[in-house]
């Protein structure tokens, strides 16, 4: 079989877009998170919480949402107060550094704490793609089956936390969560493992806190002055 | 952004692959289906069930089913009975023709009435590739929200039938039947629109008669003495 989302030339590209991106959000401050799910396992739900809660503890954040077509996510998404873009791909199914570029050519990022891309709904295609981000998130609602990290594996290798989403359906649909859990664990060891409810009380808590904790710690680690930074005593 | 999936070359081979395996699987007699939608849309769960279904009624039934990864899918299908075959795709988020026909050399396909292709899990890639199929069907599941058509349009543009799945789900999810149904009619007014629940009892029969009532139609419309034939005179 043909692999055709591993092309070298698109891939090297993508990559180098992705440092200079990564660069600007660095110096900018900015802690970018790249959301990536199947369609429908709550992206939107959880992202239209998340401004909300951060635009109420004063922390300002914005948005970048990618769908094949419609505007529907980035209006949902606009309700919570919070700039959003949508970025519509047509026939590609997933986004890439260039694309993040372009739409945020006349953003002023300066102040802005958190900036999210939901990438397009899709659990093969965005894995290759760099974005720049800060930490990558893999959503998998519980209505989806406990064992896709098994079966789509590449996108869940590179996740800094993987959601357990859609909890609040867990008993509705028999979920065996620990079999979820060795899942996720099998293949992605790295990752944090939360689970997420946008419908009961608190039930988005620990996402919010992961956020914030990470956030620290990446502005730590991209400190001008720290010693973990790589290019702490570039020029550029 | 470049569209990676619309290579060309690639996408005429392919065509032209499945052009080939339609002929074949005209002149066997077997009516084939693909099945496409996101990962955990109940796929697997609804093969599973139309497999036993199909069997029991003696009517002969077989699967291809594609991954990334794993072949968890080909043995839970296996369990029906029925001859099942798993092709694993690594990171490509698609079946082709090409691998059809490589599954499919070492078997004999005469008596079969019915091969089901499970495809990848993935509402977008799938939509391009031929696989030489007489039906396209797309699930749906109640959980993924009702705009999922209007979001992802290429895979519901050519579907003979959609399905939303795990409707015994739809009161706990809150699913809101008109505006999905009107999402399909918007995006795909040629389309069946179906209903389906492995939970309940008789939850599938729509689907069963849908599959009956399609493949007699289409065994009429292919049949050599047809008029509606488009190679009918060809002696290829």
């Amino acid at each position: 079989m043909t692999t055709i989302d591993i092309d070298r030339p698109l891939l090297e590209q993508n990559d180098s877009d992705a440092a200079a991106l990564r660069r600007r959000f660095d110096r900018q401050r900015v802690f970018v998170v790249n959301l990536m799910s199947s369609p429908g396992s709550g992206k939107t739900a959880l992202l239209e919480a998340t401004l909300r809660h951060l635009l109420a503890s004063g922390r300002p954040a914005a948005a970048l949402v990618g769908d094949l077509a419609t505007d529907n996510d980035a209006r949902r998404l606009a309700r919570s107060g919070a700039p959003v873009q949508q970025l519509v791909t047509g026939q590609a199914c997933h986004l890439e550094a260039k694309r993040i570029e372009q739409a945020l050519a006349g953003w002023n990022l300066e102040g802005l704490e958190f900036l999210f891309i939901e990438n397009v709904g899709n659990l093969v295609c965005p894995a290759e793609f760099d974005l720049g981000e800060a930490r990558r998130v893999v959503l998998l609602s519980v209505t989806e089956g406990e064992d896709k990290p098994l079966k789509y594996p590449p996108i869940f290798l590179a996740a800094d936390a993987v959601l357990l989403t859609k909890i609040d359906l867990a008993a509705a649909v028999e979920f065996d969560r620990p079999a979820a859990t060795a899942a996720v664990q099998a293949v992605a060891p790295q990752a944090t493992l939360l689970t997420t409810s946008v419908r009961e009380p608190g039930g988005a808590d620990g996402w919010f806190q992961w956020l914030l904790t990470e956030r620290s710690r990446w502005l730590a680690a991209t400190s001008p002055a720290s010693p973990l930074r790589p290019d702490a005593h570039s020029h550029e």
